[in-house]
């Protein structure tokens, strides 16, 4: 039997777009449903009826949710090709570290640079720009996190890049000034195709920031 | 080289406790370093300087961190014995989805179960009812969450379990009476020598979370 993949995605989620560059580092032709978030289909809720969120890889009719979980089962059931985790089981848990470490900080401090103003955003923008610099020491010399190649922490966290330029205008700041060695990463990450293509254009991104600012009732 | 095998933990950490049961599933010897959480070793900065919590497992001089990362690479590492994920990759990504659930939310509505009071802590303990019904239904009518034998969602989660009792007496409800088969899972897992040695006296979690109730000028 062909596998059947269907991804069940949202066009700015970074949670969505790291499986996008996931699936296509491996090579993997799949299905991708857009999803109205503000109207979840039958299918996701179906699919993912614990947490009712995309994204959601269904692979020959069975779901894996969450984005870390998901790329991990990718990494794991196409194995043949573009490997992200490490196969050292000492590395594979420093990959595993940094990817939860990018989940539980880059995200939450994130949605405060475009949510907030004053004293609490100029904190928030001092906080992310901590995590960047803490995340470019852990990359040091080496071309991508996962060494020579792409890999598990390079993909979790390139899919919030589109949202960083959206951080950096609300925020009036620049990632590029302070961190040039974590930027000098970015575009070697965006070289590659299988990331460039599975980014969202940056003018969309902006303007869905916008629409949620307002949708919020921030200014 | 024998393995040197170092855990820094605190006696109450659930998260702790998770790695106490995995090491004895496996018959690992390791020393157990006490840490005073309100005063934190030079190790433990030195071991975690990212979160710079417990637990900490330090192999051969190396830390691995976060409790759910460290109880794979245990498995991983010292997979001669009692295997904790399952071999096939689905049925491993769906025990990681569940220890995952049971990290996002057991946890934090469990904090509100002790450090709320009236209608907060009626939903709350509503909320916390909903979640346990959510993982009896799936476990379903296997014996344990991992199918015949302890697995990585059983030794997640029974990690939690001196704390409910807590949450019980200050919350005064019972989750016995509303999910049996969920208690009868507990019995099951507590017939374990590796969990019921690895879990602290109930009296002393009990007045530990008195002292935290007063410590956080509740009452």
């Amino acid at each position: 039997m062909a596998d059947e993949v269907v991804l069940l995605d949202f066009w700015p989620s970074p949670f969505g777009i790291r499986l996008r560059i996931a699936l296509a580092e491996k090579g993997i032709v799949y299905e991708y449903k857009e999803e109205d978030v503000w109207n979840k289909s039958p299918l996701l809720l179906q699919m993912n009826p614990v947490h009712k969120k995309i994204p959601v890889l269904i692979h020959n009719g069975k779901p894996v949710s969450e984005s870390l979980i998901a790329l991990q089962y990718i990494d794991e059931v196409w194995n043949h090709k573009a490997p992200l985790l490490p196969s050292d089981s000492y590395l594979r848990a420093q990959a595993r570290f940094w990817a939860d470490f990018v989940d539980k900080k880059i995200f939450e401090i994130g949605r405060q640079l475009w949510a907030t103003k004053g004293e609490e955003q100029n904190a928030a923008i001092k906080e992310f720009l901590d995590y960047i610099g803490v995340l470019e020491r852990e990359l040091g010399d080496k071309p991508f996190f996962g060494g020579d190649t792409l890999g598990f922490v390079d993909v979790t966290l390139i899919s919030h890049y589109r949202w960083f330029l959206v951080y950096e205008k609300f925020g009036n700041f620049s990632v590029e000034a302070e961190h040039p060695e974590f930027i000098a990463w970015v575009k070697r990450c965006m070289e590659k195709e299988s990331v460039s293509k599975s980014l969202p254009e940056q003018e969309k991104v902006y303007d869905y920031a916008m629409l949620l600012r307002k949708k919020f009732g921030i200014e």
